[in-house]
């Protein structure tokens, strides 16, 4: 049995919202906080996210309020749901409100393009009295919102708060793994939405499910190749965050960095392609935050430098593919030796 | 520059016709040959598959054949493409005709039910004095023949003999990675079926992307498992020809054993989905062959044994993902250990 928490998600976007109903259901005691007054107002009018989670609907007895101090204070556990920019500033605002040890979960994505930092980096730094711990993996909010079988990966400093945490998330519908490795948890995701558009500009280019797969599975070999050079782990980086979220992403016919790929696919210049995406397409920024990691630690990333030449050198995406395809002849693995050798 | 070679592709199915095309299309001098003295006829008069790979052209330079002697004889490379229940009888028959040294590159995929052998191993026991290689990725036929790009892995004995095919094989628009892991680009082609009648199992229920990404993750896992058990490595299950071919096969609306998942989540029994089908789905057998490896080198592989309960003794579907979400709390990947421990 698990005992009941009291549990505030801070972001009341699709995946917050999604995450704060699953919660409810678990039987923990949940707020929902969000620093938009019009967002809470009509969540607590209409129990429902309107235009980022239609449909499901969030049950009356529900906390839902605008008030950061009485969202933090006294509260078992924090789930940081805002969308990655936001970050740095809503931890700096809750630094004086966090207490010592208090469990922190950052659910977004993202590394930060001036430090090359991680959000969980980026929290630690902020507010270094918490307890800091990232929950991430293929996970759209609106099958998790209308209850479809979604699996995570929940990862911590210490085993006692991941499996804490694993407890408190996991459910019939929602099953939880630990991972003692968050960079290795936190890079995967962030990533993958460079691979995702490069994926989503093959399926513009009208190439078919053969090359998709290539590129998914280089893709997924060249950030393996990044993460390990960082300190993360390889088995991390092929499992549900890493693997599991860009496979997840390059199905989606929702996914913004998948469109917008397929759009550039089409002829459409990059920023073509944002303006008619109409959102943030997080793999543009991610695919610089890459290519400068690439550098950093002296790792070929083919796939991402191809991304980056097509977005800001006005390289077509059909040159670029066609590059990656007659690049040198190489072996798959070049950790694994021949016996004769 | 490549040496233009003599070679002969057996087996006029979807994958050796199109590989005959990509090979003469390389400029090599290619024979087609089957058993299937029908099939060789239409063959030469409608200079296409009209059944399996209708609209591809082959030239009327390429000489299609069912006279097996004079298809092995005098050729630089044999290309054995037929499908897995017939190579070792395929194998048997060439087994006075094959020289000592020849190249014999397999392109099928399978896992012998009786022996558990691998196709290499099958040949080899057959042809004892060939040099037997592999080619094996994500490859739908259907678009090799069109041209679109695709990416393979070569494995051979020798580093040298993988190298030769490489450049035999490699086309702008056909990439091929070398390995020296035979094992491990067998096994993953082979075993990725099972997990692809899982992922379609969940289609059939109705669930999304969260519970196939899930699938596919944690169903490579097992593989690699079991793989690295018997001598593969990670690297190569994780690679183009494990990781990639299951992906392929999970997005695709072709596969057969996509489909048959397919209808067994909505209800139907093995029997009626495998009518239904109308084909031999590979799945099948290879679930029965992966339960009696993951026993024999004592591997625990929760999808495959939940996938052989649906199969083999009529536990629904429904209940059989329930299970897979409610088993015990795991870590993701338990050779990470805790900084504390």
């Amino acid at each position: 049995m698990i005992k009941v928490a009291k549990i505030s998600v801070l972001g009341a976007g699709s995946w917050g919202t999604a995450l704060s109903l699953l919660l409810h259901n678990n039987g923990h005691e949940v707020i929902l906080w969000s620093i938009i007054e019009d967002e809470v107002k009509m969540l607590q009018q209409k129990r429902q996210h309107e235009s980022k989670l239609p449909g499901v609907k969030l049950p009356d007895e529900m906390e839902i309020t605008s008030d950061l101090s009485y969202s933090v204070k006294d509260r078992d556990v924090l789930i940081l749901a805002v969308p990655s920019p936001f970050t740095r500033s809503t931890a700096h605002s809750m630094r004086e409100l966090v207490r010592d040890g208090q469990i922190l979960v950052n659910v977004a994505k993202g590394i930060e393009e001036s430090t090359l930092m991680t959000l969980s980096e980026i929290i630690e730094q902020e507010i270094p009295q918490a307890d800091v711990a990232v929950l991430s993996g293929p996970s759209h909010a609106e099958e998790v919102g209308r209850g479809l079988p979604t699996t995570c990966v929940v990862s911590a400093r210490s085993r006692k708060t991941a499996e804490y945490l694993q407890g408190i998330f996991m459910s019939p519908v929602f099953r939880v793994y630990t991972s003692p490795d968050i960079l290795g948890v936190e890079l995967g995701g962030s990533l993958k939405n460079v691979i995702a558009l490069a994926a989503g500009t093959a399926d513009g280019l009208g190439y078919g499910d053969n090359t998709k797969a290539a590129l998914i599975t280089r893709g997924i070999a060249e950030i393996a190749r990044l993460g390990i050079q960082m300190g993360a782990r390889f088995e991390t980086l092929y499992g549900l965050s890493g693997m599991g979220d860009l496979i997840v992403t390059c199905a989606s016919v929702h996914s913004r960095n998948r469109k917008a790929g397929y759009l550039m696919g089409q002829g459409y210049t990059m920023e073509e392609a944002m303006k008619e995406v109409q959102m943030v397409v997080e793999g543009v920024y991610s695919a610089k935050a890459a290519k400068q990691l690439a550098e950093k630690y002296q790792v070929e990333m083919p796939i991402v430098e191809e991304v980056n030449k097509v977005l800001f050198e006005g390289k077509s995406a059909k040159a670029a593919v066609m590059d990656l395809m007659l690049r040198d002849k190489k072996v798959e693995a070049p950790v694994i030796s021949w016996n004769e050798e």
